[in-house]
């Protein structure tokens, strides 16, 4: 399947600008650090931001850079010291708390804690609960490589979605990574998505872009198909979980939105999407240690004798090749990496007017 | 939302017979021991099978017990006599081997010891390789319940799924179940679901009652919709993954797939469903330790508000109020455990005509 066809809005970077991603993580750092952030909670936030860009999920990278985390950071909307700490803990699991400050913080802790666990105990689960906004899922489950295990990542967060049956925005859009391991040079299989039919992200972009989004996205108040991107901003219309309607599994988009909910609010002792003020957020994180199941060589043996399966199965007209999730951005993290990641010109001048703002030098282009 | 509407084609049980549960639960044991099976094993697939009629996932339990585990046993095509072992093992997780045998007892093994292991380690971890279709995956994470934990469960099996861009069977409709409890006596959360558009149950139940399917559950070898139930069966058609066309999720339904391949199959060191022969399966089992991330009373009440907030948004018109995944399931188990459950006549016919092959008493009427 054509790369454009996998991601419907999202190439077509006539006009874009490539910056050098060395360049672009300083400039992330020194941001945070003028809005009042210690370093070491910049360097977090930048890594992830850099990541999400890295692997083409523009919609969670910098383009939300200012908005999301900066000016509130520097507005004292969020914590900037925020006390982190382990609140609950056992062999294998624990409970952060993020005590409202930037998300990115308690995740990345969550995640390497949930990897150091799993190094005794096979696998490390962790819940983190007061926390916010903190970008995609992949980066966390993308941490867990560098251990050679498997990686997961969930987050609340995005409160536009309507439960079956309402047409009010009630609950989030609830986000979720699985990233296994495959065998050198082979990219990693990385699942991320959301637990909705479509990321609001996506909704955005085809608003920028002047585009009609498909019936089965997003509904009016009145539970009508919307396919203006414009109308679901004017009326605050309803994403909807995925499956769409009963008939094409809406409960089981559903019930995996609450699944996120639990282990990654309840579970610490926090509170579901529905119940949390905009921005605010609960994270999961868990790793998986492959060896303590089965010898690593095995399990990619069995990885590529299983996507070779897949590939090699008879294909539609047309169709092209199979991809797996994962590999179309890792191809981009490839490019990206060696040539910098292109930007529209507008999310660069944000950058540039902020480090105005902030009195710091901009050095991007 | 009314239950006939999720439930789409699951109620009406005019002329069925009720059996009292536990004349059934005998009976099932009585048929495999006399197939061969050992006692405890009978036992372990009696309690799953009887579990998944009690909750009403009617296609997957004793409807189908004399063709898919009698028959089967009793024919020497599956092993009767399995040696399970435990083939890996850390603190917090294990790797099991089926040896070939009834998949019902792997998993019930594997279950207990996910539960024994987060006792210590706060979550338990089984995968479980070399074994064959094992029913539902909710009865295992329900074992969870007992211990007041949360229990996740998840099976490779059913390979009638096209991957996206691919119109043939290729891999598994792969079931995952993810249960939480709820303060007594509020029923559990419990989410069970195949991760394609629909069971491929649900195809043979409009078969059954001479109903066509919605577009966009199953298609035909050219890629174009089959909304003719025995068009399925007549030409191999395949079913979609969850989202169903790139537009609506597909890529979401197809990674979760491949999600529970690797944790289920792979991470066993297995294969994934797209390699397995028909009725071999892969099985994996977790439990999660409340108290090792919060107190069981946080988490009750924070299940119940969060339940609550979901429950008190608005609805739309004719919609009737939210129910959540688990609780239909435990009206209907509250119900058939009082009254005794429903069944078709020819399912009763169809065990009294085993009872008359095996040579053993039917007493069911």
């Amino acid at each position: 399947m054509a790369e454009a066809e996998v991601f419907p809005f999202h190439y077509a970077n006539e006009g874009d600008v490539r910056v050098d991603v060395g360049k672009l993580h300083d400039l992330g750092v020194r941001a945070l650090v003028a809005a009042g952030v210690p370093d070491e909670h910049a360097r977090m936030t930048a890594d992830v931001l850099l990541m999400s860009d890295l692997r083409g999920i523009e919609s969670h990278g910098f383009a939300r850079f200012v908005d999301f985390y900066v000016d509130r950071a520097h507005d004292n909307l969020l914590n900037v010291h925020p006390n982190v700490q382990i609140v609950a803990e056992a062999p294998a699991t624990a409970t952060i708390d993020g005590d409202g400050g930037l998300g990115f913080v308690p995740a990345t802790i969550g995640m390497k804690l949930a990897i150091e666990k799993a190094r005794d105990a096979g696998v490390g689960m962790v819940s983190v609960r007061n926390s916010t906004h903190y970008g995609p899922c992949s980066p966390y489950a993308l941490m867990a490589l560098d251990a050679g295990m498997i990686g997961i990542a969930m987050t609340t967060g995005g409160n536009n979605v309507a439960p079956p049956g309402a047409a009010q925005r009630v609950h989030g859009l609830n986000a979720m990574s699985f990233v296994a391991p495959c065998r050198d040079p082979q990219p990693a299989f990385c699942l991320d998505m959301a637990t909705s039919v479509v990321a609001a992200g996506k909704i955005e972009i085809a608003r920028r872009r002047g585009k009609p989004i498909p019936e089965g996205w997003a509904i009016d108040l009145d539970g009508s198909p919307i396919t203006d991107p414009e109308r679901f901003y004017e009326v605050l219309g309803a994403i909807l979980p995925l499956g769409g309607d009963v008939l094409h599994g809406v409960w089981k988009g559903f019930g995996l939105t609450l699944m996120v909910d639990v282990l990654a609010g309840v579970l610490a002792g926090g509170k579901g999407s529905s119940e949390l003020p905009r921005r605010a957020a609960n994270h999961f994180c868990a790793a998986i240690r492959i060896d303590a199941f089965t010898d690593h060589e095995t399990f990619y043996d069995q990885m590529e004798s299983m996507m070779l399966s897949l590939r090699t199965a008879p294909r539609l007209p047309g169709a092209g090749p199979l991809t797996f999730p994962g590999e179309p951005e890792a191809a981009k993290e490839a490019n990206y990496r060696r040539l910098g990641i292109p930007y529209h010109p507008s999310v660069l001048a944000g950058l540039r007017d902020m480090c105005g703002r902030l009195g710091i030098e901009y050095g991007l282009e």
